[in-house]
């Protein structure tokens, strides 16, 4: 491990140490679309060292030069920067394939002998991070076969274990994923991905919350109002009928992007931004919210669109998606109600929604704060002033709002709702590295402040592990329909309206 | 006087009564380039009434006819908006001129038997408005003479005496024409203009200090490190040697329009919009400033311009101005602290300047708040972050601003340095109304709010008073020198640099 913590370093403390870099699924849809392009840019910016080797791992057969060229292909495709020609040949010698089934346990024992040659041909010193990009049934049997093979072994060299979500599909299942994981492999070996915290500005909560003077005085249940989370997406379910049928929008995206969006909003200041002072201060935050058990069931609204417009198109509901059961209990929406029950935040609400079919694609976070005082402004001034309201753009337009009031023109005091607005695009000229870049990069720095700890996920889980047991037959839980291209049911507005607020539009 | 207080009524409520307006020193720079302007906008506007009269009075020869010709090229010269020719005879008929040597005592019988006249053929009801337009030195001349011709009475109709500064030239003199008007004039009739509570961007203080629930929490010691309030300006003395030889930077600007700004910024939230309400709290943030006594004029620097560059011409120093001595000591820069000694600011230092010459023509407050905690960000994420600046620009570019940091995009978690910003000429389409149409409006409304009252001039001198008495021979107030087109002496930097601070450029 490192002893400084890369996420304090400027960029030319960032590079990455020698290391084989495996992924499991080398030709599947994640490793081409994200992975390898990632790790590309993470090259051209000059991060990667020179002693590097790239497995591309899988069942169908291929060959280093075979693996170069798909590869090249995907980059094309799929990177944010084009291919230089000039610099592709160097990149391309990092790329090796290797064709195993990773369900056949003897075959990690050749893994393991080639990777120690590799150790030495590509000088990397025996450094080793193994990435599952399989399907998630395949993680358990990947990880113990590594484990048995001895590759998750950490002999003056690291080997790191990076998956991706869904970490288990209830609290049980996570915890036994946890399991099998960490018999294998040390909780600071594991590395698991939520690429929301590879964001640029999911990561500048942290920035705006603790370096500025004046955010964190108001950051309380003192003068916040409430807090409300928006993941709307326009999309429907693609071809992901068969993942989405057994997942639904609570697992899809509220029960890990979401709450960690919670996460950072409402976390205590952490001691400093090593990774544990800052995934302690989360975890705290999680077993700080009220478990959604029965009596908190009218706090969660499920939902399920129907045929719809979307920006002039006629889009079939969900049931009429091929794959999809006609009479699917499956939720596209939710939005619900969370408590958080310390002395920061008690008694301010924390809304989320996240939807299908919503009418566009939006992340923000918008903290509403109190109403002033009304003593100066009367209905004669053109009513009361409208309470500020800060929104952290998390995309698209990514950027930072404030609502607040001036004095409208005229004779009189009226109080005029304006806007202050700062935007990243007109801000920096930089272009932002892609959240996979940063995360792979932090594991390869063996930074691990922007991974899921294991505790973490397991706090997510816990607050919602009794509305995803009894989601399909308590009647507070029942699906309510929303036309493709609307807001949602009209449930979600009266979870706000019966409070006197409203979501923002 | 109306019940109502027309600050809170909406603009179909803040038409003017019917009235006679008296402008002595009707032909002078004034009246000419401010007051018949504003009148005759705020007819455009359809907030004065039918029964309406101004009288311009004034010892040359002259008719009703002239008057009006004059009055329309005043208007076609320096009004906000063209002449409407459909509407300027209606206008035109308001006015008249009336000859008179204002230091003559018989010569106010005379006036107050015609304006008893122009109360029944303008059907004004009596009430009058009497305008001081003059030199300062008539002032008690004609307050005396208006008070013996009866014309201060108030009998079932209101007389009102508007007066422009200077209010005195210190604490003495203050306190002496405050005597003679007081003597003939009720407070409540007395409308001490400062043009600075007519503009929008000073009126607006008041707005977004009470109209948004975040900005009180934070505006106190606890939160703000300090306050710079800085009126520049480019321009020279012009043709005013004569008085500005006399006034100087201090009294001209800093002991009236600035410390306006420093009364709104500091005051305590006031129990409502009405005049008193407001005046109560301003007096009482100005009476908490320690006066600058001979151990603080440490924190006073008097400077005067030399020769120098400014916007590629050469202009010359204050000494080699048309009409100014060639060993003159007046200041046309000061820079000062003071300390507001009460619960809200006690250790705030407010920082203030003003020059002339100075590089170019701006007038802001800059509230800086203090440091948030360090431990997140060290000098390899690029240096601490900054702290935050509320920026309220008066003019030009009237807007708000805040400085603040996010996230700088790269794989660091640096700190970046970036601004959220409101500007009003984008944000509202509405043309805003001069400051003077909107105080003579106040002022025939009944409303003095926007006025200074005779405590809040008295306890401005005070703080000024030994500083003016002691400036031409006490060697810590001894003028420094600075090249026209520069910020100042190198001494109004040490006030700041000393306790470790700047001034904003």
């Amino acid at each position: 491990m490192l002893t400084t913590n890369p996420l304090r370093a400027g960029p030319a403390e960032r590079l990455a140490p020698p290391a084989t870099f495996a992924i499991f699924g080398a030709t599947g849809d994640l490793a081409q679309r994200k992975l390898l392009p990632a790790l590309y840019n993470l090259y051209l910016d000059g991060l990667l060292p020179e002693a590097f080797a790239l497995v591309g791992i899988g069942r169908r057969p291929g060959s280093d030069e075979h693996y170069r060229e798909a590869t090249l292909q995907a980059i094309q495709q799929f990177s944010r920067r084009a291919v230089d020609p000039a610099r592709w040949p160097r990149f391309a010698r990092f790329l090796h394939y290797w064709q195993m089934d990773p369900s056949d346990g003897t075959a990690y024992e050749q893994l393991a002998r080639w990777l120690a040659i590799l150790d030495v041909s590509a000088e990397t010193q025996g450094n080793r991070v193994f990435y599952l990009a399989t399907p998630p049934s395949l993680f358990p049997v990947i990880v113990r076969h590594l484990g048995a093979a001895g590759l998750a072994e950490e002999r003056g060299a690291f080997a790191r274990l990076v998956i991706e979500k869904p970490f288990g599909h209830d609290l049980a299942s996570a915890r036994e994923l946890n399991a099998v994981v960490n018999a294998v492999f040390a909780e600071h070996q594991v590395y698991r991905i939520d690429h929301y915290l590879g964001k640029e500005t999911v990561q500048n909560i942290l920035v705006f919350r603790f370096g500025n003077g004046i955010i964190e005085p108001i950051w309380n249940r003192r003068y916040v109002d409430h807090c409300q989370i928006t993941v709307a997406e326009s999309s429907g379910i693609g071809s992901r009928a068969g993942f989405y049928e057994e997942t639904g929008a609570l697992r899809d995206v509220v029960a890990n992007h979401m709450m960690q969006l919670v996460a950072l909003v409402g976390m205590e200041p952490p001691l400093d931004l090593q990774a544990d002072s800052v995934r302690d201060e989360k975890v705290k935050l999680l077993r700080a919210i009220q478990p959604l058990g029965p009596a908190q069931f009218t706090n969660v609204v499920r939902g399920q669109y129907t045929a719809g417009w979307i920006g002039g198109e006629w889009v079939p509901g969900y049931r009429e998606e091929p794959g999809v059961a006609p009479d699917s209990q499956t939720e596209t929406f939710v939005a619900l109600k969370l408590l958080v029950e310390n002395w920061r935040w008690a008694g301010v609400p924390f809304y989320l929604r996240h939807g299908k079919r919503l009418p566009r694609r939006v992340t923000e976070i918008a903290i509403q704060f109190k109403e002033p005082p009304r003593q100066f402004f009367s209905e004669a001034d053109g009513g009361r002033p409208p309470p500020n309201v800060l929104v952290l753009r998390i995309q698209p337009d990514e950027g930072i709002s404030l609502r607040f009031v001036a004095k409208g023109p005229g004779p009189a005091l009226t109080p005029r709702e304006v806007t202050m607005d700062f935007r990243y695009a007109t801000s920096f000229d930089r272009d932002p590295p892609e959240a996979y870049e940063r995360l792979l990069l932090d594991c390869l720095n063996g930074d691990s402040t922007l991974f899921a700890r294991r505790d973490e996920i397991e706090a997510m889980w816990a607050i919602f592990d009794q509305v995803l047991h009894h989601q399909r037959e308590d009647p507070a839980l029942a699906l309510h329909f929303y036309p493709a291209g609307t807001w949602g049911p009209a449930e979600a507005d009266h979870l706000l309206q019966r409070e006197g607020r409203a979501w923002r539009t």
